[in-house]
């Protein structure tokens, strides 16, 4: 695939060694919509490198994609997930134009862990700095209510010991709830789609239904919402690019609607 | 199959046609759990005939099983389906110990619209009687938020026209949130299960997740949340007696629990 190389690798957007991203463009990019994506893995790991495949779909689809890897648990704490999706958001909207992207069309996706840090950043507006500015927003299988799998981890079948929460929310989980992203929305709303999977774990359907019930009925918000058909908690992100249409249609399809394009 | 014929067939609990119930009992019961079901049709239809394996099926678990009627949309709206409830509990409450069962051990069941009425009935104080007391309760794949079925149709991926819910509601979706159940819970926490199936309509998955999470978080309960696998949104209830264990073991254990048995 000769359109698979990235156009930049490993781009410091900050001082961490888990500041940097990845940048892959369509040929002959100019003024594309731009697809930020946040990879998953519990807070406690994941990179960027496991979904090249979103890079290089992403391109495909003529948007200038962005993989970002952020700071992880235990090392960085809650609410470093946030003020990374906003630190990449910065050096994006400063050097898109060089390549080949519209910084007034940035759309950014997460998925697992980094649909929670997306969340955070784009529904909390205290993350926000001035003239922050995005597009639209994709929320993949994520979690947005820590203090709620705080009360209900058998309920919601969160392995015990709780290795992910308490390493990026901390040991008290009294006090996860003020991490709770869904009790803590300001944001105007924009362009939003909230999705899990049909096999998904059950904590991120539930946390799915709940954020997109609060959002429209108490936050004027009007999400698309998508479940996925066949898929579980790993598979949508694996699956761009793939011959499985079954999140890729839908998703470039939103982010064309959200940037306009 | 001997033990399949109802010890009662159409008991009046009241003056409407559809107030009519069926009880299944264990033979030689005696102060035993006590099941009573609602069964689905999305307001406006369905009958206890169609889920008489629910009662042949409660018996053989060893619970004195009440199948009910209720008034049906648009005849009867909102909130006729908790009234209804509220005024078979009275009937079974009353009658029970003639038929085996102990008034003191009541656990009542819902499916989809069930599911609602028995929500309305047991989490909103103003439907209960003086003396009101259920062990518990079960509620499978049932809507509790009929303002975000007005606000989000679509996502919903509720059928248009919106028949069930303009037949139950009325005619002014605007006005469907006074019927929002998940917004007017004032009930102490009980012993409570609720469910949705893994391929059950979106927004049975989405108001179960709502629903969970907001008596969690808001009102201190701890339920039980099942999401049946290979399940629709309309075998669960179908399933009870048959050989598939995945509804009817979880849920008569729950029984068993909830009724302390």
């Amino acid at each position: 695939m000769p359109d698979a190389a990235p156009l930049l690798t490993d781009l410091a957007y900050g001082p961490h060694a888990r500041h940097r991203l990845d940048v892959y463009a369509p040929p002959g990019a100019h003024g594309a919509p731009v697809l930020v994506f946040f990879h998953g893995g519990g807070f406690i790991r994941g990179d960027k490198a496991m979904r090249a495949n979103v890079g290089v779909w992403g391109a495909a689809q003529g948007f200038v994609t962005v993989l970002a890897n952020y700071r992880l648990a235990p090392e960085c704490r809650w609410p470093s997930g946030p003020e990374d999706v906003v630190a990449v958001w910065q050096t994006v909207r400063a050097q898109v134009c060089d390549w080949g992207g519209d910084p007034d069309r940035i759309v950014l996706v997460g998925e697992s862990a980094g649909a929670a840090h997306v969340a955070a950043a784009t529904l909390m507006t205290r993350f926000q700095p001035p003239g922050w500015h995005t597009a639209g927003a994709a929320l993949l299988s994520g979690p947005y209510n820590a203090g709620l799998e705080a009360l209900a981890p058998v309920a919601l079948v969160i392995e015990q010991p709780d290795v992910r929460n308490t390493a990026y929310f901390g040991d008290d989980p009294g006090l996860w709830h003020q991490a709770s992203i869904v009790d803590q929305v300001d944001a105007a709303p924009f362009p939003l789609l909230i999705a899990a999977a049909e096999r998904d774990l059950r904590q991120m359907q539930v946390q799915a239904g709940e954020l997109f019930a609060r959002l429209v009925t108490r936050h004027g918000f009007a999400p698309e919402l998508h479940w996925w058909a066949g898929h579980d908690h790993f598979t949508p992100g694996a699956s761009l690019g793939s011959d499985d249409p079954t999140v890729g249609e839908p998703l470039a399809a939103f982010v064309r609607r959200a940037a306009g394009a």
